[in-house]
C-alpha cells in the first residue's frame, strides 16, 4: 500500500505548493489530543506501528499519478508527486503508555510537503487504535481480573476496525478475540462456542450439545439460553457426564437478568458436583455493567465483550489533531480560536514510580530530577530506528504504567482529566510565538 | 479477498459440525436491523455490494487452512473447508432505499455451513455502511439543499471506514468528498481547500493566499480564520482582486460563531462586490448544527462534515441482527429472551406513492394491492444475478423513499419509529413456530 492517495485533497493542494516554490524547510507536526471525551480520564496510546510502516512505504504509483491528472494536478504538479518520499524523523511515545490530553503522541520533522501529506493518515491510524485501546482499558478496569474476550468483529467499522479492536484489546490485556484473521495476523488466542442458531438446527438442545461436544471435545463451552436457561445448564451437564468430559464444561449466558442466571447457573453446577466449571457472560455489555456485575459478586468467570467496546461506543473518536508547531526552525502556532496549540517540538516528563502528574516541555529541555521521558526517536531520515513493540511489551507498559493513574482519572464514571503542567521555557515560547503570530497578522494586510 | 478467516471462531465450530455430520440442509438467515437507535426514525440500506463482493470469492487458502490447523481444527475440518464455498441464494433490499426496524435488509438461502460462516462479515459490512448512510441522510435532511462534503477521512475507524462514509455519503446526495483514494474508487467528485499550517509557513496569511491562488486557479477557496476571520476575508479578496480571479472566491469558516461569522463574512463580500463568492462552514458540525445554521438563515453555501458523521458519533452502531429463520424447510425462531425474531423466508410490502406504512410477509405471499416488494433476489446459486447499482441509482432510490417517510421519523430530534405491520399468515407462523419451539425445549432433557 504506497499510500500517496490516502489522504485528503487539501494536503495535496498544499504539498503541490511547497514543492513547486521550492519550499523545503522542514517542518514539525505534533499529534495530540486536545481534550478528552468526558467520559475518558487517559487515553492508551496506540497506532504506531501501521504509522510507521505506512510512512516507510509512502509513495504514489503510476495509476495513483494518474488519477490526480484526472483530478485536475498540472505535470509539474505530479513530477513532484512522483518523486516524494518520506525521508524525515519520528519521536512517539510507545504503545501501550498511558497519556492525557495535550501530550504528544507523535511529532514528526520532515520537509513540509511530506509531513503534510501524511497527516490525514497519521490521524486516522493514531485515532482508531487509541480511541479503541482506551476503551478497553476501561473493560480491564471494570473486570478486576476476570478473563475478557474481544467478541466485536460483527459491529466495528469494517475488517480494518475489527482487526484494530482485536489488537488494541490484546494490547490492554484482553485474554482472547473472537476474531479468526487477527488471532492469525497478531498471534493471540482464539476463542468461541456457539451460536442460537446450531441449536436450532438440531431436534432437541442436548442433541445440538452432544453433537459439538463430540466434534470439539477440547471445546466444550455450551450456550445454554436459547431455549430456557437453567434447562440448557443441565442439558450441558448431562452432555458432559454422558461423554466423560466433566473437566471441560463452560456455559455461556448471552441474555436476561446476567447476575440472577450467573447465580443460579453456579448452583446448579455446583450441586452437580462441577465446581470448576466456568460461567461465560455475554449480550452487548459495556464496561459499566461489566463493572457491576463484578461489584455484585456475580459468579461470573469470563466476558465476551462486543459492540459497545468495537465502536467505542460511548466515546467513539478522541480529538485528535496534527499541529504544525515549527517551520524551517520558526515556532508557530494558530491564534483566532481559543484552541491554543503551544508551538516548538514537545517532550513529555512523567515522575517515575509515583502517580503521575506530567510536564510538557520543548524537546531539548532537560526533564525533572527522577523523570523519564515519554517521546523516543522511533524513525531517523525515513527508517525506523528501533524494532515494532510485541503485543506483550505493549501490555507490560500498560500495566506498569496504569497501576500510576492517579485514582481520579481511573474512574469509569464521571473521570476527572489530568492537568499537564507546561515547563517555563516552553510558557516562554507560547508567549513570544503570540506575540509574534499577532504581529504578522496584522502586517498581513 | 479469499475471506474464509473474516469470521469468528463460533462460526468455523459450528461449520466443521455440520459439515462433518453431513448436515448440508438449506438455512436461511434473515439481516435485519432489531430496533433503531433513538436518534434514527429511519435507515438508509447499504453495504450490499461489498457483502455480494464477498460471497462471489469466498474461500479457504492453504495459508488459512493451515492457519485453522494451527488453532485445533483436524484434518478432516480442514478438508471439509478447503471445498467450501457460498452456493447460495440471496434476497436484499437494494442500496438506498429507506428500510424501518425488523425489515430484513439481507436474506441467505443456503447449505447451513457456509451460511453460517459468512454470519459475521455480512453482519460487519451492513452494519458499517447502513449505520454511515442513514447518518449521512440526517445531514442531508438538516441541510435543505445547501451542498455537504464528506471532510471525515482522518477521524472515521481505519481506512475502510473512511472509504465507506464518503460511498454512504454520496449514496444519499453529499456532493463531493475531500477523501482523494474515495474519489477515485467511486468516481466522486473531489473537493478541499487548504489548512491552517500552510497559512502559517507563508510570512503572511496574504502572501499564503496569493501563493496558493497563483498555483490552484480552478481552486480558489481560502481557508480564513488562522489569525482573524474577517481578516482573512479581506486578504482573501486583494488575492482575488490581484489574480483577476474575483469570479471564483469561495472563503471557509472553521472555527468561532459560524452564525455570526458568516454574516460578516458576507457583508464584507457582498460590500467588496463579490456576490458570487461562497462561504464554507466546517469544524466538527453535527447534522443539529447544520439545521440550526440554515434555520437561522446563516449565510452558508456548503458545508464540510467530519468526524460527527465519520464515526456516526450520536449512534456508531446499529442492533443488527443475522437470525437462522428457517432450517431444512422447517421455520424456526429463538424463545428465551423478550426479542422474539419471526420465522421464515420474508417479503416487505411498501405502498406505492405515499406515506410509508410497510407489510412484513412471508415471502411467497401476495402483499397489498399497490403495494410493491422491497426484497428482491440479487444472487442465485452464487452468482449475482443483476449488476451493481451505480451510486446515482442508489441516490435516486433514496431521494424518492425520502419523500414519502412519515414527517415524525424525519424529524432530526426525538424521531418515531415507523411500526411495521405483520401479515396474517406471518402471524400464524411465529404462534405455530413458537408452539413447536416451547415443545421441543421440553422434549431435549
Amino acid at each position: 500500500m504506497p499510500g500517496g492517495l490516502l489522504t485528503d485533497l487539501y494536503e495535496l493542494n498544499m504539498a503541490a505548493s511547497y514543492l513547486r516554490r521550492d519550499m523545503d524547510g522542514s517542518a514539525t507536526f505534533s499529534l495530540y489530543v486536545r481534550g478528552l471525551p468526558k467520559s475518558r480520564g487517559f487515553l492508551v496510546a496506540a497506532g504506531l506501528e501501521p504509522c510507521l510502516d505506512l510512512l516507510e512505504s509512502f509513495s504514489f504509483t503510476d495509476d495513483d499519478l494518474e488519477a490526480l491528472g484526472e483530478m485536475g494536478f498540472d505535470d509539474r504538479a505530479l513530477a513532484d508527486f512522483s518523486a516524494l518520499r518520506f525521508t524525515g524523523d519520528v519521536w512517539a511515545v510507545p504503545e501501550g503508555r498511558v497519556v492525557y490530553s495535550e501530550e504528544p503522541l507523535l511529532e514528526v520533522t520532515a520537509p513540509v510537503a511530506v509531513a503534510q501529506v501524511v497527516e490525514t493518515m497519521l490521524l486516522n491510524q493514531i485515532t482508531l487504535h487509541t480511541t479503541m485501546a482506551s476503551k478497553a482499558a476501561r473493560y480491564v478496569l471494570a473486570a478486576e481480573g476476570r478473563q475478557l474476550v474481544d467478541f466485536s468483529f460483527r459491529r466495528t467499522h469494517g475488517v480494518e476496525a475489527a482487526m484494530a479492536v482485536a489488537r488494541a484489546s490484546a494490547l490492554v490485556g484482553f485474554a482472547a478475540t473472537s476474531n479468526v484473521e487477527a488471532a492469525r495476523r497478531y498471534d493471540l488466542t482464539v476463542a468461541g462456542t456457539m451460536a442460537h442458531s446450531f441449536v436450532e438446527a438440531f431436534p432437541t438442545e442436548g442433541e445440538a450439545f452432544r453433537a459439538f461436544a463430540e466434534d470439539h471435545p477440547q471445546r466444550t463451552t455450551f450456550l445454554v439460553d436459547t431455549y430456557d436457561t437453567l434447562g440448557g445448564v443441565r442439558a450441558a451437564i448431562a452432555t458432559v457426564r454422558e461423554l466423560g468430559l466433566d473437566g471441560a464444561l463452560g456455559v455461556r449466558l448471552d441474555s436476561g437478568d446476567l447476575d440472577a442466571l450467573a447465580r443460579s447457573a453456579r448452583t446448579v453446577l455446583d450441586d452437580a458436583g462441577l465446581r470448576e466449571a466456568r460461567i461465560f457472560a455475554s449480550g452487548g455489555l459495556d464496561e459499566l455493567e461489566v463493572h457491576e456485575l463484578v461489584s455484585a459478586g456475580a459468579p461470573v468467570d469470563a466476558f465476551g465483550i462486543g459492540t459497545q467496546m468495537g465502536v467505542s461506543a460511548d466515546a467513539p473518536y478522541v480529538d485528535s489533531v496534527y499541529k504544525l508547531v515549527e517551520y524551517d526552525d520558526r515556532p508557530v502556532m494558530k491564534l483566532s480560536s481559543a484552541k491554543v496549540s503551544p508551538p516548538g517540538r514537545k517532550q513529555v516528563w512523567r515522575r517515575s514510580g509515583g502517580e503521575h502528574a506530567d510536564v510538557l516541555s520543548l524537546r531539548d529541555e532537560r526533564g525533572p530530577i527522577g523523570s523519564e521521558a515519554l517521546l523516543g526517536q522511533v524513525m531517523l531520515a525515513g527508517r525506523r530506528t528501533t524494532p515494532a513493540s510485541s503485543i506483550e511489551e505493549c501490555r507490560r507498559r500498560f500495566g506498569v504504567d496504569l497501576a500510576y493513574v492517579p485514582q481520579k482519572a481511573r474512574r469509569l464514571s464521571h473521570p476527572e482529566h489530568v492537568v499537564v503542567a507546561h515547563s517555563e521555557a516552553l510558557l516562554a515560547l507560547t508567549d513570544r510565538t503570540r506575540d509574534e503570530a499577532l504581529r504578522r497578522s496584522g502586517a498581513g494586510r
